[in-house]
C-alpha cells in the first residue's frame, strides 16, 4: 500500500462517461474507476460524482487520500488552465465552472484541469505514440473531432487556450452541417456520428448493408467502433465506402495541419483508431500524402495510431499534473 | 553619411522582381533599390545580380560596403535558415542553393536568409500591423498565398522549416486545381491568378465586365491589384462577385487558421490588401466570423490589413538579420 504522497489520479471527464486512473510515481496503473456521467444535473452534483469516483479509484488502489499528490482532469471543452475553470462544456451544459477549486474543496488535494483533447495529446506524447517527439499533433476522432498541439515538447494553448480545434476547420466549403451548426467542417464529415448518418442514409436509400442486422443482434441503435469493425469483417460495402470517405476527409485534415504546423508526427487517437488501428490510419496516411505542400513531407512526417487507447485522456491528465506541480 | 557599421540591407527576392532596402539602426529607410529578377539564368548569375542591387542600394544610401552590418534576404521557397540554403524555389528554378555563403563571398558581409512569407510576417510583427502581439499569423495573398506564424513572439518554423503553408490547405475538397496541381487549395480559389481566371471565364461566358476595357487601356494582359481597384471603382459586377468569392474562401482560411492556432491577430498582407485595405479585409473578417469554433473568438481575434505594403518582405529581412546577429 502506497502511504507516501506518490499517487496521482487522472480523470477523463466525458459527456456520457467518466474514467479515473490511480497511478504510482512510475505511471503504473494501480486502479481504474469508471462511471456514467449523470445527465442534466447541476455542476455541483456532477462534481460530487467525480469526487466519489476518484475516492473509489484511490480505495481500489489500496491507498488513502493522504497518499494522493494530485487529481487531474481532462474536461470536454475549453479550459482556463491557470484558474482551473472550465469555460464551456456543451455536453455537460457547463459555463465557467470552477472545477479545480470546487473539487479541491471536496477532496483536500491539489486539482489541475485542462481540455480533454489537450490532455489526450499530452498522454500520447509522454507515454504513448509520441515519445521523444518535440513537434506533434494529436487528432482524436469520436463523437467529435478534436486536436492537441505539442510544440517544442510542450502543449501549445494559443492566446486564449483555444488552439487545436481541428474538427471545426472547413475542408469542404458549403458542405454538410456540423454538430456546431456550421457547414463543411471535418467533424460533420468524418466523426463517428457523421459516418453513422451516412450509413443510415445509404440503407434508407435502398443500399444493402449488414449494419442494421448487426445493430439488431446487439440491441444497439448507434454505430460504435466495435460495430464498424464487425461490419468491415463482413466486408459490408456500405461500411467500407463510408469509412473510406471519412478517411479521405481526415487525410485532408491531417495534410492541412501538416502544411500549417510541420510536425514530426501526427497521432490519430480515439475509439475508432483504437479498434481498427492501421486499417483506419493507413488510408488516412495515404490520402494525406496526396495533399502535402512539400513532397518530402510524405517521407518525413509520421502518421500513426495512438497507443494508449481509451486511457489517453486519464493518463494525459496525470502527465499534466506532473508538469503543473513539478512532480 | 553612415560610416560606422550600422546599415542593414533587407532584400525581398521575388520570382519576377526584387527589392533592396538599406536602413539605419532605427530601421529608417535610407535607400530603395529595385530590379527585375532575370528569368531562366543560373543561380550564380542571379546571385551576382542580387549583389549588384545591394551595392546600388548602399551607394544610394550614401554609404560604403564597410558600413554594412548584414544583408538579409527573403527567398521565395523553403529555406534552411541555419545553413542559409534555399531548399527549393520553383519560381527561380532553384534547388538547394547556398545563397548565404555565395552572397557572403561576393559582398564580404554576413548574409542571413529565410522564406519570403516568414520574413514578411516578421516585418509586420515587428514594424507593422503586428506590434506588441505575441501570437500572430500573417497571410499574404498575391500570385500565391503564403503564411507565417509568430508564437511566443518568435517565428515558428515547424520541424523542417515548412510551417505556415496556408495557401496549400484544402478548403473545398475536390475543388479547382491549384498551381501545385492539387485540388481544392485556397491558393487555387483566392489568389490573384485564381481571381483573374474567374474574371476571364465570366467574360468568355458572355458576362459584361469593364475589366477587358481597363486591360486594353493600360496595355496589360494580367489583372493586377490596381486593375482590381479600377474595376471596383467602376462597380463592375463581375469583379465584385469574383472578389467576394475570393474573400469568402480567405475568410474560411483565416477561420481555419484561428481555430487551429488561436492567435491574437491575423495580418492580411500582399498587393491586393495593400491596394484595397479595409475594402478587402472587411469581408474576409466577416466571412471568417461565421466559422470560428469559439463564438467569443469573433470578439477577440483581430483581422487587419498589413501596414508595410510592398516593404514587408525587405523590412522583415532586416528584422530577421537583427534577431540572428543580435544587432
Amino acid at each position: 500500500m502506497a502511504s507516501k504522497k506518490e499517487v496521482i489520479v487522472g480523470v477523463d471527464l466525458g459527456g456520457t462517461s467518466m474514467k479515473a486512473l490511480a497511478v504510482d510515481k512510475k505511471n503504473k496503473i494501480l486502479a481504474i474507476g469508471k462511471g456514467k456521467t449523470p445527465a442534466g444535473v447541476r455542476p455541483q452534483v456532477l462534481i460530487r460524482e467525480i469526487a466519489a469516483l476518484v475516492k473509489t479509484a484511490i480505495k481500489d488502489a489500496g491507498c488513502k487520500l493522504k497518499a494522493v499528490e494530485a487529481v487531474s482532469i481532462g474536461a470536454p471543452g475549453p479550459v482556463d488552465v491557470s484558474l482551473g475553470i472550465v469555460r464551456e462544456a456543451a455536453n455537460l451544459g457547463w459555463k465557467n465552472v470552477p472545477l479545480a477549486s470546487d473539487l479541491e474543496a471536496l477532496l483536500g488535494v491539489p486539482v489541475v484541469v485542462d481540455n480533454d483533447v489537450n490532455v489526450g495529446t499530452l498522454g500520447e506524447h509522454a507515454l504513448g505514440a509520441g515519445e521523444k517527439v518535440r513537434e506533434l499533433v494529436g487528432v482524436f476522432v469520436g463523437t467529435g473531432i478534436g486536436g492537441g498541439i505539442i510544440t517544442g515538447g510542450k502543449l501549445f494553448a494559443g492566446s486564449n487556450g483555444w488552439a487545436g480545434e481541428v474538427g471545426h476547420t472547413v475542408v469542404l466549403a458549403d458542405g454538410p452541417v456540423c454538430s456546431c451548426g456550421r457547414r463543411g467542417h471535418v467533424e460533420g464529415l468524418a466523426s463517428r456520428p457523421a459516418m453513422e448518418r451516412a450509413v443510415f442514409e445509404a440503407v434508407k436509400a435502398g443500399r444493402k448493408s449488414v449494419v442494421p442486422e448487426i445493430l439488431k443482434e446487439r440491441g444497439r441503435d448507434h454505430i460504435t467502433s466495435s460495430i464498424i469493425k464487425a461490419a468491415l469483417a463482413r466486408r459490408d460495402p456500405v461500411m467500407q465506402e463510408v469509412l473510406e470517405r471519412a478517411q479521405y476527409f481526415l487525410g485532408i485534415l491531417v495534410a492541412n495541419v501538416v502544411n500549417i504546423l510541420d510536425p514530426e508526427r501526427v497521432v490519430i487517437g480515439g475509439g475508432i483508431a483504437e479498434r481498427l488501428g492501421e486499417e483506419y490510419v493507413g488510408p488516412i496516411r495515404r490520402f494525406a500524402g496526396e495533399y502535402f505542400a512539400h513532397a518530402q513531407a510524405a517521407k518525413r512526417v509520421q502518421i500513426v495510431p495512438g497507443t494508449l487507447g481509451d486511457n489517453a485522456g486519464a493518463l494525459g491528465a496525470v502527465v499534466l499534473a506532473r508538469k503543473h506541480l513539478n512532480l
